[in-house]
C-alpha cells in the first residue's frame, strides 16, 4: 500500500500491551493523519511504499507525550511565585490581576512551544478565555483537548482575605459556562478532530451546587467529560467544610459527581478512604508531581489511587507553580517523589511514569482511541528521540534494555528531534516548522514586561518573600 | 588593560556575596586563565580592550557548575540498575565485575561530555583507576579535583553474601593507597592547576582503622582533603556495628577523622545528632539528591547539616544510580525533595540550590579561591546560557527577578551554549571544541555492548527485578 510517511529502522516503543511494546528494529507507516501500520522495518517496508521515508537509525520512535493538565495562559508568569508562603495571594495574584486575555494568549504560545520541544503532542489545556488560546493550537498544529475554566467567582478573588467564603456571582457563572459551551459548539472536533473540547468546572469550592449540577447535565447531554480540580488544597477543603459541612469528595459523591465523566485533578488533600472512593467511581486522576511538590511540598495520593484500581496520568500544571511544562520533568519527578514518599526504590518505576504520560493519559482524557500509543487506526502523534545523545548512553538491548529508564531518569527533553502530530511534521531537527518560535517568544516577552510594569504597585504592596529576596540581592 | 576575552552585555550572576550577585548589564574580562575584572559592561569596556569579544545579549553569564561527587567510570552502566531491590548485588555488580579499566575510561568521557553540555566545569571525580580517567579531563579541558577510591576489599565484593563482614586485604589497600599517592605526585596541580588531586578513602566500612589512619596522616602531610562516603547506607552502618560495635560517625569522631579535611558524602543514615556532630566538626557535606532518591528512596539530612552551620554542596553521583549527571537536575531535585520532606514550599529555595552547585561547592571542595564565582583573580570558569529559550520565558528583572528560579526549576541544561574553563572556550554553540563528541560516544557505546555480552551469564543468573521486566516486555 502507498502511504505518506514511513519511519523505519529505529528502536520503537509502541506503548501497546501491558508494558512499553518494544520493537528493536521498528517502523511505522502513516497515511493522511493516521497510523496505517506498525511493525518491524522488514514488515513495514515489504508491504508499503511512501512519499517520504524517515530513517530513524540511532533514534527512538514512540508516541507523543500527553500533558493531561496545563494552564498555558499562566505561562507568562513563570518564575515569579515559588519558594514562598501565600503563593497565590502574594506571588501570583499581584501579577495575574493585570493579565489581559491577549497577553495570556501570547504567553500560552511559548508554553506550547516548550511542550512540543520536549515531545508533548497533546495538551489538555484548562484555562480562562480558551476561545482565544485555542487558536494557538490551530496555528502550531498540536493536538489539544481544551476546557474553559468555569467558576462563579468575581475577578478579584485574589484580593479576598484568606479564610473568608468566596462570594458566588451566578451571572459570572452563566457567562463562563456559556463560554465553555460556545467553545464546544465552535471548536469541538475541528481540524480533523485534532482539537476537542470538554467541560471545565474550576473546582467544587468555586461554584454553587446548582451550577456544578448544570455543568454535569451538559456533560451527560454532550456525552463528554469534566476536567476539574478536586481536593486540590487545604483552601478548597476549608471552603467546602464552611459552606456545606463536608469535605470535597464526600460532597461530590453524595451529589452524584463521582463517575467516569470526572477527571479529578490533584487530590492533594484526599485521605486514603477518599482516594479509594474516587478511584472506585471510575473517575480518572491527574497527578501534577512538580507543581504540587514545589507549591505545596506534598506528594498527592496517586499511588493509592492506582492501587485502588483507578486510572491516573501526569500533568505539568501552570508555569508559576511548577515553573516547567516538560513531561520529561514530570515523569522523573513522579517517580522519585513517590520513591521517597514510600522510602522504596521499587515504587513508581520508569515504565509506570512513561505509561502515565502516554497510553494511560490518553485513556484518562477520553482519547484512548485516538492517541497515546502506536497502533493502526490511531492518529499519527509520533516523536523521534536522538539516542546518540550522552543522556541516553549507553543504549543496551540485551540482556537488559535500558532505554526506558534513561528516557525517564536521564533525558532532559531536548533529545526530542522530530515531532509529528496528526500525521504532519510539526518539528524537525528541533525546529518547529509551523510558526516562528523566536518571534512568538519575543512578542510574549514584551507582553510580560508590560504586565510587570503595570503590576509593580501591587507587587510592591504584596511584599512577598520573593520581593524581599530580590531586595537583598538573594535573587 | 588588554585582556584575552571580554564577555559583555548579559544578565550576570557573580555568585559573590550572600546571594547571587546579580548585575543587569554585566561583563567579565578574562586574561590568560583568570578573571581579570567583573562589573557592568560600561565599567569593563571603559577599562579594557580584548582579543575577542563575546556578546552576551539575551544570555546569562555565570560561573560554571561544580559537580562535587561523581564516579564517571561507572557511566557505562547508566540505566541498568534502578526501580529494583538489591541494586548493588543484582543490578550493578553483574555488569561491573566485567568492567575493564579502558572501558571505564571510555564511559567516563561520555559522562564528562554530558556534564559539560549541562554547564558543569568542575568535576570532583572519585573512582578507581583515576590514573587513566584523569587523561579525559586533560584532553577535554575540564577542571577536575580527583581522588582514587581507596579500600582494601577484594574485587569480588559484589559476590559476597549480604550481611557478611567484608574481608580486608592489606595488600590491596596498600596498592590502592599507592595509586592515590602516585596520582597526587603525577597529577596534582598540573595543567596550570586545572587538575588537582585529593585523597579518596572509600568509606569507614571499606578499610581497616589502620589504613584509614594512614590516609589521614598523608592528608595532614600533603595538607589536603579526604573525599569519603560516610553513613552512605544501612549496609555501611551494619558493617561498622558488627566490626567495631559503633556506627560510622561515632567511630570517625572518636578516632579523630571528623575535621575540616573531611568531605563527607551522603550521610544518608546519619541521625540528627550525628549530622550535627559532623557539621560542627568543620567537615563539608556532599548531598546527592537524585542518586539517593532513586536508589534508596531517601532524602539525606542536608538541611539539618546546613541548619547546624555546616557547609554543603551537590553532587550527581554515579550514572547507574541517579542515571543523570546534570547539575540542573540536581539543583531541581535537591529543592523539591527537601520541600516535600518538610512539607514546606519555602524550604531549600532556588538560590540555595544554585549556591550549592557553585560557590558553596567550591568552598567545600577546597577550591574556594579558584572557582565557584565570578571574582577577579579566580580562574575563568564561566558559562553562557540562552535566556531566549522557552524554559527561561519570561525574563523579568523588575520588580521581581525570576532568572534564578527559572534556572533551577525550569531549565533542562541544554540552554547552556558556551562553556569556558580555565580561560579557554571548551564549548561554543553547544559544540565541544576539544574532542570529537560523536566519536567518543560511539567508542564508548561499543565498549558497553561488549561488556553486556560478556556479562550476560551473570546478569541472567542474578535474575533481578529489571530482568523480569525485560522478559515481560515491561521495559
Amino acid at each position: 500500500m502507498k502511504v505518506d510517511i514511513i519511519i523505519h529502522g529505529g528502536h520503537m516503543l509502541t506503548m501497546e500491551g501491558k508494558g512499553v511494546g518494544y520493537i528493536e528494529d521498528g517502523a511505522v507507516a502513516i497515511r493522511h493523519n493516521r497510523i496505517e501500520a506498525v511493525g518491524t522495518s522488514k514488515e513495514i517496508m515489504e508491504n508499503h511504499t511512501a512519499e517520504r521515508y524517515i530513517d530513524a537509525a540511532g533514534k527512538l520512535i514512540m508516541p507523543g507525550l500527553i500533558d493531561a493538565h496545563i494552564h498555558t495562559g499562566l505561562s507568562i508568569f513563570r518564575g515569579v511565585a515559588q519558594d514562598m508562603s501565600d503563593w497565590m495571594q502574594k506571588g501570583l495574584w499581584p501579577f495575574q490581576k493585570h493579565l489581559r486575555p491577549e497577553e495570556a494568549v501570547k504567553g500560552s504560545m511559548v508554553n506550547i512551544i516548550e511542550g512540543i520541544r520536549a515531545g508533548t503532542t497533546t495538551f489538555c489545556d484548562y484555562d480562562g478565555r480558551m476561545d482565544l488560546i485555542v487558536d494557538n493550537y490551530k496555528q502550531i498544529g498540536a493536538r489539544a483537548r481544551v476546557a474553559e475554566m468555569v467558576n462563579e467567582i468575581p475577578a478579584n478573588l485574589g484580593d479576598l482575605p484568606v479564610g473568608e467564603l468566596y462570594p458566588f456571582n451566578p451571572s459570572i457563572g452563566e457567562e463562563k459556562l456559556n463560554r465553555n459551551l460556545t467553545l464546544y459548539d465552535n471548536h469541538h472536533n475541528v481540524e480533523d478532530g485534532r482539537i476537542s473540547v470538554i467541560l471545565g468546572p474550576h473546582g467544587p469550592d468555586m461554584m454553587s451546587l446548582e451550577l456544578l449540577g448544570e455543568i454535569k447535565d451538559h456533560a451527560e447531554r454532550l456525552d463528554t467529560q469534566m476536567h476539574m480540580h478536586v481536593a486540590q488544597g487545604d483552601r478548597e477543603i476549608d471552603q467546602m467544610v464552611k459552606r456545606y459541612g463536608k469535605r470535597s469528595i464526600e460532597f461530590l459523591d453524595e451529589h452524584g459527581f463521582l463517575d467516569e465523566r470526572l477527571i479529578a485533578v490533584h487530590l492533594t488533600e484526599a485521605t486514603q478512604a477518599e482516594t479509594e472512593r474516587v478511584a472506585r467511581s471510575g473517575a480518572g486522576m491527574v497527578y501534577c508531581a512538580g507543581s504540587i511538590g514545589i507549591i505545596d511540598g506534598l506528594v498527592p495520593p496517586v499511588q493509592q489511587f492506582l492501587d485502588a484500581g483507578g486510572s491516573a496520568c501526569l500533568g505539568s500544571d501552570q508555569a508559576p507553580g511548577n515553573n516547567s511544562n516538560n513531561m520529561f520533568n514530570e515523569m522523573k519527578f513522579a517517580a522519585i517523589l513517590n520513591k521517597v514518599k514510600y522510602e522504596d526504590s521499587r515504587v513508581f518505576n520508569a515504565t509506570q511514569s512513561l505509561r502515565m504520560a502516554t497510553i494511560e493519559a490518553a485513556k484518562v482524557m477520553g482519547l484512548g482511541d485516538e492517541t497515546g500509543s502506536l497502533k493502526p487506526g490511531k492518529k499519527a502523534d509520533i516523536i523521534l528521540i536522538d539516542l546518540t545523545a550522552p543522556t541516553f548512553f549507553p543504549v543496551l538491548t540485551k540482556p537488559i534494555r535500558n532505554i526506558v529508564p534513561n528516557l525517564v531518569y536521564s533525558a532532559r527533553g531536548d533529545e526530542v528531534e522530530t515531532v509529528i502530530i496528526d500525521g504532519k511534521v510539526v518539528m524537525e531537527d528541533r525546529k518547529i516548522l509551523t510558526i516562528d518560535e523566536q518571534l512568538k517568544i519575543s512578542e510574549a516577552q514584551s507582553a510580560a514586561e508590560d504586565i510587570a510594569a503595570r503590576a509593580e504597585p501591587d507587587i510592591l504592596k504584596a511584599d512577598s518573600d520573593i520581593l524581599k529576596m530580590v531586595r537583598e540581592d538573594l535573587l
